[in-house]
This record gives structure tokens, sequence and C-alpha cells, in this order.
């Protein structure tokens, strides 16, 4: 089976077991998403499905638009009932990395103020610990002007490498949806971390807006394998 | 004495005390820090002080602009020797509320990089416990799409009430120098507060940029007094 069957298989199945009539969802972004808005579409045909959709990007909002679904906001909407998204990795503690796309900040906003988040992801992001598969470190959003010292911060306290993302389609760094940096640090896979600590450490650096962390925050996660079956692991 | 020429026998002081020539100073914002920057210009023309100044606010750098200061930013100068800014209150263990001229962000980020973080007020600021004096509440830096949560949290966890920044010269909010909102948290001062575990609290909540706390920050301030006396206080 490709990984693009898998990450549908599973993507409809998250939707399928987590997606109520009458809620506010939340609406990842990525590639899997796609699949996600997609079975909410063919709910909304065939079953009349009426959900709220927030996005949590640029990428999102026009999925949910051109698919016809009712678009929300947090203004509107400040407690939703279930958000699907994506992970770049997933850890045995359901411990995620998430950014890779550059949405991390909506992505945690959105996730933060749901009841639920399930996570669908393709086998490939099924990991023992984090680094195990996932090779381009944690993305760390933080304000233009402070990227420096918050860099060099990172880098002294815990080693590896704090990299300003740079765009491959204009010069410069990548300006995420709210017009900041991504430092994406590649930690040493030879140590190990208290993510929770980690995470909480980075945050509270002065400049830092957000990490790609998300710890205690995913319900359950699918993971579309190879063999057509879907895995589901949910919190303890 | 009038409170204008407390606050700059103050600024003076603290300049004079702590400015060490051919440094990086971070420059704060608000009305008092006038007075710093005009006792730094005096040195650098009568004493030929050299330093780099590093702005926390728009403010700021017009200040240093026209009064011919050298500018600097954290990309050049990622490590600063100290900074000097005001606060909108201080209490017994130096905790600082910062942040009623919207400027909180820089300010914080700027502190943060700093060797040392020198404050500079008026005896109003002075405070055994913050909200004796300052009644405006601590304010709260967060992304425009998330305030609604925010303020939702804020309330429910600690009470009180986080009301949005309305600005008088346009309709609408208050945006800041970064182009977010701010919440103003005045909270009940019936309650005795852990500020570090609310600070810390605050800050982890999806779509915080930051907080006016300033917690184990302030390396000294200097308080001008009614009498024209400069009260200091240090750090334990």
């Amino acid at each position: 089976m490709s990984i693009e069957e898998a990450k549908r298989l599973a993507a409809f199945k998250a939707v399928d077991t987590f997606i109520q009539d009458n809620t506010i969802i939340g609406v990842g972004s990525g590639s899997t998403i796609v699949y996600a808005v997609e079975r909410l579409a063919e709910l909304k045909r065939t079953k009349n499905l009426n959900v709220v959709c927030v996005p949590t990007s640029f990428q999102a909002r026009q999925l949910i638009l051109s698919n016809d679904l009712k678009l929300g906001d947090l203004e509107q909407y400040p407690k939703l009932n279930c958000t699907i998204d994506g992970a770049d990795e997933v850890d045995k503690n359901l411990v995620l990395i998430k950014g890779g796309g550059g949405c991390l900040l909506q992505e945690k906003i959105i996730a933060g103020y749901s009841e639920k988040l399930i996570i669908v992801a393709d086998y490939n992001k099924d990991s023992q610990h984090l680094g195990d598969n996932y090779k381009k470190g944690i993305p760390i959003e933080v304000l233009p002007l402070a990227y420096k010292p918050i860099q060099m911060r990172i880098q002294e306290k815990y080693r590896g490498s704090a990299t300003l993302r740079m765009s491959k389609m204009k010069a410069g760094p990548v300006i995420t949806d709210n017009g900041n940096l991504i430092l994406d640090w590649v930690f040493p896979t030879s140590e190990t971390f208290n993510w929770d600590e980690v995470n909480k450490t980075i945050k509270m650096m002065p400049g830092v807006i957000e990490t790609g962390l998300f710890i205690n925050m995913a319900h359950a996660v699918f993971f579309g394998t190879k063999d057509g079956s879907v895995k589901e692991i949910y919190t303890k």
C-alpha cells in the first residue's frame, strides 16, 4: 500500500471515530489533513454532517473554504470539541514534534483550546524516541528581532544546533503565517531529554513564541500502516 | 520636588552607577527613560561615553536616534551588558509589573539577554505587594486570533478580569509594536499569588506571547522620592 493510501485510510478512520455532528472542530495543516477534510466534505454531502471548522493555517483555511465547509474562528468559538492534525514524529509517550510545515503556533493554539487532539500520520512518524525517524529537529517559532540570542541560549543549554529556517522560494528566512521566524533545533540524540522540562524552559525564553513540542496534548494517534490497517494508540 | 524631577534624579543616578564605557546597553521605554537617555547623551558629549544602545520599542529607537547615540540590535549584539528601564510597579521582592506602555515583549527580551536590568521609577511605583498602588493589572501580550480563549482561561484559573486593551486613538484594540493584542489582567488583590507560578502558567498558554511580570530579573531599582533623594534597592 502506498504511503498516501495509508494516510488516507488513517484520516478517514480518525474522522469517523471522533467527529460528531453539531460540534466545533479544529482543522490541522499538512498533507494528511487534506484527506481528513476530504472525509468531512463527504460526510457533509452524504450524511448532512454539520460542523464548524476552525483552521490552524492559511492552508487549512483554504481547504475548509474549497470544500464548502463552515468556517469559524476562536473569537466566535473559544472552546473546540476536537482537533484533527498531523505530526512529524510521535514517540512512545505520544509526545509530538510538529511544525515541519511551519504552522506550529496556530496548531498549538487550536489544539490547546480543544477538548481532544487526534493525530493522523503515516507509519514513518511512529517512533520509540523523538529523533529516531525525524531528523529535522524541533521547530521553535521566535520573534524576528530575538532569533540570535535565543539560538545561542538553546545551543548553550542543550547543545545540538538551532538553525534559522531559510526559504527556498525567496531570498531570506521562512516567515510564518504570523510573521515570525523558525529555528529548527536538531538536538543531540545521544542524550535523554525530559521533553516537558525542555518545552517549558524554551517557551519561557523571552522572544520564543511557541515550540513544536506537543506534550500531554494528543488524545489518540492513528497511524496508517504498510499493510493497510490503521494502528490506533490512545493516551493512558 | 515634582514627580518629574524625582524621576530625572533617579535616572541620572542609575546611569552614572551602572553604565560603563564601551558596553552594549538596552534602552527601555516610558517616561522615565527619556531622562536616562538625556544623561547618556550628556555623558557622550562631555565625557566621550561610547555605548551601543539596543531599543525596546519604537519610542526607544527614536530617543536613541534623536540623541545621536549609537543604535544596535540583538542580531549584532546578542549579549547586552546592562539594560535601564522603567516599571509600573515594583514589589518588596523586586517583582515588576511592566507593559503599561504596551512594550512588554521587547522590554522582556532586551532585559532577558542582558547581564543586568536596572529599573528607574518614581516613588509611586514602590509597593509592598503588586496591586497596592498600580490598579491597571498585568499586561499580557497575545496573538490576536487567540485572545478570546486566553482571556477565558486566565479568568477561569485565577479570577479577576482580563480585558482587551482598546485604543483611544483609533477604532479597535491597541496593537503592539509587534502586531499583537494586550489583555490587562486585573487580579483579585484579596488573594496571595505565587507570581513565578502565575507567570509560567500564563506564558505556557498557547497564544500567549509574553507577560508583563518580570521575576528575578531586576538587579537594582532606583526610586526617585519626594524629598529629592534616590532610594536604591538591590536584589539579595
